[in-house]
């Protein structure tokens, strides 16, 4: 039996300082959805007047407050909120496949949430995390909502992003500031999530805020683009959960004037930030990855398109032989070529590189002349490492983050019954 | 430390019984290509006039030994070989990823074959299986081969059967008669596999032989269809070996008058009991899959096609979160729901139902109202397994083949360094 490790190694000593972000108020509260003697309901306030984006998962059995997120961002469209908006997320359920009365909870939720703003419920958000299958206890949340709604305060990160955790071992926060035509702007965040680290639990969830004004399609093309080679980047065990949320919300509070075209030259600094942040969230939740003992990028070169780059990057971070591998600290390059091999992807044999770190493996279509497995043997114990392949077809590239497969992997999900 | 099972709990008690197939010899020794103290050479000599058919990975990695088998297939085309045929296979090296010297030790390893038997070099299909990126030792190969040819005798199934295992805990046979026409057939064959037991050591390799007459562009066709549903059916852990290969072999030696139409009336029992052979194989590959405990079959009905009720299946059966609830006993049907809707292809979450054998678990996008936990796990400890999932939006349907993901898994493939 393997130990599970209360914290991961890749948790960090404390959370981080984040800035405040104008016109966004947090709260978290315990409402006993399913967790004791821990808040497991979080109400974030955003001022009137945001502009709002989220993406969320694929998955064909998404849960009901996916939907009804999904519904409400369509029903707002590009307009800007009239009055104030709000995220409302718990802990402990996912409100996921639970029939017709699904929906009916995450709206009674979304609706308890906005009452206690004043906002218009088209203009709430709900998420929800934890078991799957089991009815939504929603009076708890809705009889929560008014202690939440008095203690709401700017800068409350650290208890909101522990309050949405489910197994994760440590709360995940980023942030950013930046300076758009001398005007302090600041971008804030928090996620959940570590795959599936618990036997029912699920859900990579995110919530990001931030005080620049930015016009919503803009918003919401920027943080699709940016999710692409951020949370959607990233695996734990190639499992899609049926509730991933991401939520942006920007206030536009920090008194700049608005971005409203795509041309506006404060759109490049904005989206770079926008994206550390996205990154610095995502590369958390694989840190805090189930089991994890290793965190490792895996680069692909030279594919036909950025396309069949991410295809075959996913295929060697999704492989579970490659991720053993990384667990047993293995430079077990012949994993490698199978996994570019499965992709399916155009890939020339003759020309494949693969590096680990800056070790040099194989080249053209054998190992390198250089190589000395012990150099890569001794490369593999780090903890964090990076994998580049170069395939050898085109110009197209892309970086995704895993984490290896351990035995307690297996522990966390086969050993302890639901 | 998970205890790793010297045979797998699926192992038969002894090989079966197989029939004579006539026109075949089979022969096996040891050439000491890696290990020593047990045969690692095979070779099987086909009565000239056959027909030979092969199926091989996708793989775009794909090892040298299948390139040189589908050269040869294609340049032999529709024809039967006018001389013998052969096939040869090694254990312990899969002469993949070891650039160009890789096709000259493929080329040599089947001309002494051929010579051996006195056939055309390029009616002679190699095979090799073992470490990837390792120069094929094939003098060795060479230097066995002349006793090899001496010892060839009908029947020998179960040590050309035991020489191509890697880290297999049992060799795989199956075989089938029947009567065409009053003609008695005989179809048998052996297979290796168990996902990449061991590190480095990859590769699924089958061998089927009947002494029935069919012609070759049917042969393939066949066989084609019938891997479709067998060997493409199952899953150990999701990875694509570069070596996978599967040949038969029809010598016509029964007697009977050649199949060569597809409207023969001959073939449908003819194909049924083909398939029946490599269904067999198949299971007994997913039966000693890694660190296996349980044996799953899934099948998924109502989906858009069979492609797509397949691609579901395969959802369900990679999962590493399936996997894992698998191996603990665990009637997680949450997780269920999780691979369908990752899979991307169309289903009705209000439609869809899951079932444990005879156990009716959810239907109508919600938990079962029949459904009692307490007899979802008592079902599932049971060793051989069946999921039916119907996702409710029309007639397509498919039945895949998993077994479970265990702590010896991870064991096998992380603990013991290459």
């Amino acid at each position: 039996m393997a130990t599970i490790e209360a914290v991961s190694p890749f948790a960090p000593e404390r959370f981080p300082d984040l800035p405040a972000v104008k016109g966004v108020r947090l709260a978290a509260g315990a409402a006993g959805v399913r967790y004791t003697g821990r808040d497991d309901v979080m109400l974030a306030e955003i001022a009137p007047g945001a502009s709002v984006a989220g993406v969320f998962t694929t998955s064909r059995t998404r849960a009901a407050p996916v939907l009804l997120c999904q519904r409400n961002l369509a029903g707002r469209g590009a307009a800007s909120a009239v009055g104030p908006s709000c995220f409302v997320v718990n802990a402990g359920n996912a409100n996921a496949f639970t029939g017709a009365g699904g929906m009916e909870g995450a709206e009674r939720m979304a609706g308890a949430a906005a009452h206690a703003v004043g906002a218009d419920p088209r203009d709430a958000f709900p998420a929800s995390t934890g078991v799957i299958g089991e009815p939504l206890p929603v009076a708890r949340i809705e009889a929560a909502m008014g202690a939440l709604a008095e203690s709401l305060a700017p800068g409350a990160w650290e208890p909101a992003a522990r309050a949405i955790m489910t197994t994760d071992t440590f709360p995940k926060g980023a942030g950013a500031t930046l300076t758009l035509d001398g005007v302090d702007v600041a971008i804030a965040g928090f996620a959940k999530g570590s795959g599936m680290i618990a036997p029912d639990m699920a859900t990579m969830l995110a919530f990001v805020f931030t005080d620049a004004a930015v016009a919503q399609p803009l918003l919401q093309a920027w943080l699709a683009e940016a999710t692409e080679t951020t949370f959607n980047a990233i695996t734990v065990d190639s499992d899609t959960s049926t509730s991933d949320t991401l939520m942006l919300a920007a206030t536009g509070a920090s008194g700049m004037a608005p971005i409203e075209s795509a041309e506006d030259r404060r759109g490049a600094p904005f989206r770079d930030a926008l994206r550390a942040v996205l990154l610095d969230l995502a590369h958390q939740v694989v840190q805090d990855g189930e089991g994890a003992s290793k965190f490792c990028a895996v680069t692909v070169t030279g594919a036909e398109s950025d396309r069949a780059a991410k295809r075959i990057a996913l295929a060697i971070a999704n492989s579970p032989l490659v991720k053993t591998a990384l667990a047993g600290e293995d430079p077990n390059w012949g994993r490698i070529v199978m996994a570019v091999g499965k992709s399916g992807e155009a890939a020339d044999r003759d020309r494949l590189s693969i590096r680990f770190g800056d070790i040099l493996v194989a080249e053209k279509g054998w190992v390198a002349e250089s190589y000395r497995e012990a150099d890569g043997a001794a490369y593999m114990k780090r903890a964090e490492l990076e994998i580049a392949v170069d395939v050898g077809v085109g110009a197209g590239e892309a970086t995704v983050w895993t984490c290896d497969l351990t035995h307690a992997y297996v522990s966390i999900n086969a050993d302890y019954r639901s």
